[in-house]
């Protein structure tokens, strides 16, 4: 087991709870530290601790203490949540990292995880960590004051994967990783880890994300950005309430965003249990942003807009030199028609990686095509995970 | 001359005033009717006032009464504003009508005209009716109590395309038209001359725009809608001041649709005379809906949203029907990376239209393609046109 620093206890305090509860299952809050093992999956330093959720699940937190991001501020009583699917074999080499996207919840990205999937618990040890801002993981809506709320510091994609590796090398004592993957915002990790941490990732699996957020994904982002703040009830950050008439305008900028322009034609939502279109753009869009917190929201924003692998540590601003510092075996796959990771633009990147291999996924579904809506798409993906894990 | 219905004179009051006046010519108000002939262009009958705006160009308003809406409202003391360039011949056969598109004003949309363009005022009396909605015809800002702001009547592009025939014929005395045009909504309007007037178009060329608004263009303008009212400052229509806020937040929700992804990479921005990207957004985006009013954006944005060429009286609401019963020579262009318009949309229903051509405009700059911006793009536009006037 790596050292673990002396860290404070997990805080005990609730935090301060989203505008709509929507994770299908309940965060387990642990007080205080625990170390479990065998079990539930592998051994835990002490400030790691979990619980089981389910059948070899098992949720928990790991304290990252005075945290220092990567903008030189610090983030004080940090905390790193995750779930963990499956058991850390022996040898330890049967671990696969997946980190959440925007806005998501480790529990709303478990669709490729199962018995007989690409990412099989009865085989691999999955590591589901939550980004910070999400609101499991540290985020303005969870932090005490003052750093709470619209105080929350900047926190990039590196400081993420810094504060995953540390849950993954401290927290499970793991030092070598079969695979990185992720989608969206989860691709942007995905491609830092290999960056980062190129002795520790034997495959990464980017999809529908690109390793520098495009001007025009920047755009669009101040479009949804634009539409949350527009509310006076944002307060600049300090409501008491969430502002949900912004929270509402944001998910109906971002649904002509999300699903291409046929998706919308071929009426797909229908096969979501949508319809007709405003009951989509309500009971999925609308419902997929109120459960959040807006200043969560805008935290995850930031983070995203200002997303470029080339501004890691070493690779002198260069997106290019970063990529082509990739020693993993990479599968980098796009969506044919998403709107804003769009697959020129990440045929762009897959082409500085070397040995990368670069698959589209055909589908009208747009960036959603990524998040396990369409079977036809997530069989896709399954297929091609499973290939990689193979070679 | 054909008939003049009696009407009322032009409304005296000043209208209510755009939040920001941005129009490069001041509209010239003409109070009472006035007859003009010969020097302004062409004969007018005596509801239709204009006064010489610049060499060979008059701008006016055209009386339309108590005009009857296709929804069966009544648009009381309506009026059609316009601008004519060059003059109209003694057969009357050189006439062009090309109406506004989406919150343009006459002024806006005059690239395509001048000495040796396709549009050009030596040869053709070019007539540029302004949209209901727009600001200068009748809108929710300058209508008299008690259909003022909130409460104007929802318009359709089949109610703009029978006010602009009755300008062409009852104001002008035109009985056959050499060209209808028009970019966006303007390429609404064209379609729908062609489909309502087929004894009177000759050609008609609609580029980057569709003759039904499609699902996920409706969509991309509920996430702009959300946007402006997402301001309590709209109070539902009835503010005193523009919500700017919202305004703001429109706009930059708009910015991301209206160039493409590529657009944005490349910086073309730079060739407008805007950096960095947010001067952009600002400096372009922002100034160009806060000079407009708030509820001539939302009014507009209903006829886009609700546009349908099948719906026009006798096409059985089909799409296609209405399609196929044009007789005009078409030409239907479509920009290549026009996100809401799309190439694949426009050249769909194009397939309806009995002998039709269609091209699409070779362009990174998306939608914008068509709006004259950049001089490549509208030099494949002005040729294409030169093309089919000589046809």
């Amino acid at each position: 087991m790596p050292k673990t620093s002396s860290r404070a206890a997990l805080r005990k305090e609730a935090p301060i709870p989203e505008a709509q509860p929507g994770s299908r299952r309940r965060f387990i809050q642990v007080a205080g530290t625990l170390s479990l093992s065998g079990a539930v999956g592998a051994p835990l330093a002490p400030a790691c601790a979990a619980q089981p959720s389910g059948p070899g699940e098992n949720e928990g937190k790991f304290d990252l203490g005075n945290f220092v991001l990567q903008s030189g501020a610090t983030l004080r009583e940090a905390n790193l949540a995750f779930k963990t699917h499956g058991r850390l074999n022996a040898e330890k080499s049967n671990a696969i990292v997946y980190p959440t996207p925007y806005s998501a919840h480790h529990s709303d990205i478990e669709w490729p995880i199962g018995p007989g999937k690409a990412l099989d618990p009865e085989r691999y040890f999955i590591i589901v960590p939550d980004m910070l801002g999400n609101g499991l993981s540290s985020s303005p809506s969870n932090t005490a004051p003052p750093y709470d709320r619209a105080r929350f510091p900047d926190v990039t994609i590196h400081d993420n994967v810094v504060a995953q590796h540390r849950l993954v090398t401290e927290g499970f004592g793991i030092s070598r990783i079969a695979l990185v993957v992720g989608w969206s915002m989860g691709a942007q990790q995905t491609f830092q880890w290999a960056v980062s941490y190129p002795e520790m990732v034997a495959r990464i699996a980017p999809f529908c994300g690109t390793a520098r957020t495009t001007p025009h994904n920047l755009v669009f982002l101040e479009g949804v950005k634009a539409a949350l703040t527009a509310d006076a009830a944002w307060m600049d950050g300090w409501y008491e309430k969430q502002p949900t008439r912004g929270i509402r305008a944001f998910a109906r900028v971002y649904a002509g965003w999300g699903f291409s322009q046929p998706f919308y034609k071929q009426e797909l939502y229908r096969q979501l249990g949508f319809s007709p279109l405003e009951d989509f753009l309500i009971g999925f869009w609308e419902q997929r942003f109120l459960r959040r917190d807006a200043n969560n929201l805008l935290a995850m924003l930031w983070t995203w807009q200002l997303n470029d692998l080339g501004a890691t540590p070493g690779c002198g601003g260069s997106l290019e030199h970063a990529l082509g510092s990739i020693r993993a075996k990479t599968l980098v796959m796009a969506g044919e028609t998403d709107l804003y990771f769009t697959p020129a633009d990440i045929e762009y990147e897959a082409s500085y990686i070397p040995g990368a291999s670069f698959r589209v996924i055909p589908s009208v579904w747009g960036h959603q095509a990524g998040n396990g809506l369409n079977p036809v798409d997530s069989a896709f993906i399954d297929a091609a995970l499973k290939s990689l894990l193979a070679s």
